[in-house]
């Protein structure tokens, strides 16, 4: 595994769900994935899968801050575009095995992505 | 700059400021820093500074997860242990200029830092 095929993994993922193809980030994901996200950790494939399809048709845009690759380990910064702001950072650190992401750390602030205020 | 170096600046500043000590940590800030944080758009050392000190108090330890470096940028996940949770994870995006931090994002949860329920 090198760097850049850890990176390349990661941002084909991330284009992916970002642009509403769900389907195809899920295949860079492992079957035994956990992640780490704001009030749940979530095991497996399946419960992922759960909570970035409840995402991402909220998303309207996406605006990159930074990514960084070291080893098996990827970090996305970026800001999601949701009708509540454009302006909440979220950060995901990702850990790839064998062409797979098997580790996900993802941190943003809940209340920052609550309804908008004019909703 | 070399990566090394922005990597040991910031890695020498999260060290100071996690161990309680904010001037050592503030030496390595620049005067007209800027900082997204959850809620709060920062500028300038002293609204920076004020944001630190608030926070460093309630840390009670400190879990590594990743730290990550290219070019002038940084990035450090980590979970801070507070009376609240050390399972909540927390992310920082510096950007490194002249050997002094010109730009943060700061991310974490602001709804999992709440007070811990049998408080």
């Amino acid at each position: 595994m090198t760097e850049t095929s850890a990176l390349a993994i990661v941002q084909d993922y991330h284009r992916a769900w970002t642009s509403g193809d769900v389907d195809r980030a899920m295949t860079w994901v492992a079957d035994d994935i956990t992640c780490r996200a704001p009030g749940a950790d979530l095991t497996g494939k399946e419960a992922y899968r759960d909570f970035i399809a409840g995402f991402a048709p909220a998303l309207t845009g996406l605006t990159d801050i930074a990514s960084f690759a070291d080893g098996d380990r990827v970090a996305l910064f970026y800001y999601p575009e949701t009708a509540a702001t454009s302006t909440a950072p979220a950060a995901e650190c990702f850990t790839v095995r064998e062409a797979k992401i098997v580790e996900s750390v993802v941190i943003f602030d809940r209340l920052s992505f609550g309804p908008p205020a004019d909703a």
